[in-house]
């Protein structure tokens, strides 16, 4: 299972590719759009954003994708820009037949360091560990796509084995389970 | 001249296409994607939107777009949601080499009525009597589509217009134009 994770953003927009096999998640590859570095204008930042992450989706063909949930931002100029992002980060995905799944920031934190109030150094040094990323990334934004793309692998085998346990579980105690098609009979 | 007029939305997305030619303004065609009604997930609305907006894009062959700026709704997530609309709505024009244009909703009004503050109903009746629109849409966003495609060409006039005026004065009146250059030799 291969998994992206986007953290979009019009000015910095980060990206990680994480893959999760039983239970152990390797590193693809991670890294940023620096999208108002190379323009000035929102249009043609919302398309370096689109042809990036298309770029990065073609290249490791995710099987799932993550996105951090956004309800508030510091103003509503803010929340407008980074849901323009948002937007293209979806399509990107979308267009290619790949699930999106929001996360709040909290859930994010929470499932990565234990805390759903971890500081964004905290968030940044659990994924290096888990990820055996040695260097220190230039960006936070970096770190933060790889947390949502771990969130999303942990939330995923958890609700797997949930599953696996009520099944196990409905195995182990037949006597427990009404069958309503046979009462009627 | 051909203009693109988008109203976006991931309820209803209005789109209107209209040629401008000698101030005389001519209908191409108008619509909706009405998106909700298709899906009720964000990310594959947003794809419907981007995918029927390039459609309009490809058959109509505009050369500029213009949308509604927007800085504020009814709450933050309708801006957040209008935000995402918007975005696709943008690089769908962007990715063929469009140039975008917003516009404010009190300028549109202005241009189209007269009035910054007109009734929705009063912006669709002028613009269906410039236009030679006989029925009645069944969509606000369609005529508000069509409403900034009108504002952007009376803009580009009123612009052009001025500039020809200035390039006639400079003719008109030689004297006064400062020759910087010739001054110092």
């Amino acid at each position: 299972m291969r998994i992206l994770g986007i953290d979009p953003g019009t000015i910095v927009c980060g990206y990680g590719v994480i893959d999760i096999e039983n239970r152990k998640m390797k590193l693809v590859e991670y890294g940023v759009v620096e999208a108002k570095k190379q323009y000035a204008e929102l249009p043609r930042r919302l398309e370096v954003i689109y042809l990036r992450l298309t770029g990065v989706i073609e290249r490791t063909l995710p099987d799932e994708t993550a996105l951090e949930a956004v309800f508030f931002a510091k103003n509503a100029q803010s929340l407008a820009k980074l849901s323009h992002a948002r937007g293209v980060a979806m399509l990107a995905a979308t267009l290619k037949e790949i699930p999106v799944t929001e996360y709040s920031a909290k859930e994010v934190k929470r499932s990565v360091t234990g805390n759903g109030n971890a500081a964004k150094e905290q968030v940044g040094y659990m994924v290096r560990k888990m990820l055996g990323i040695e260097e220190t990334p230039d960006f936070f934004d970096a770190t933060d796509a790889l947390a949502i793309a771990v969130c999303h692998a942990l939330k995923r085998n958890e609700n797997k084995s949930k599953a696996k346990s009520w099944k196990k579980f409905l195995e182990e105690n037949p006597q427990r389970v009404a069958r309503i098609g046979q009462k009627k009979q």
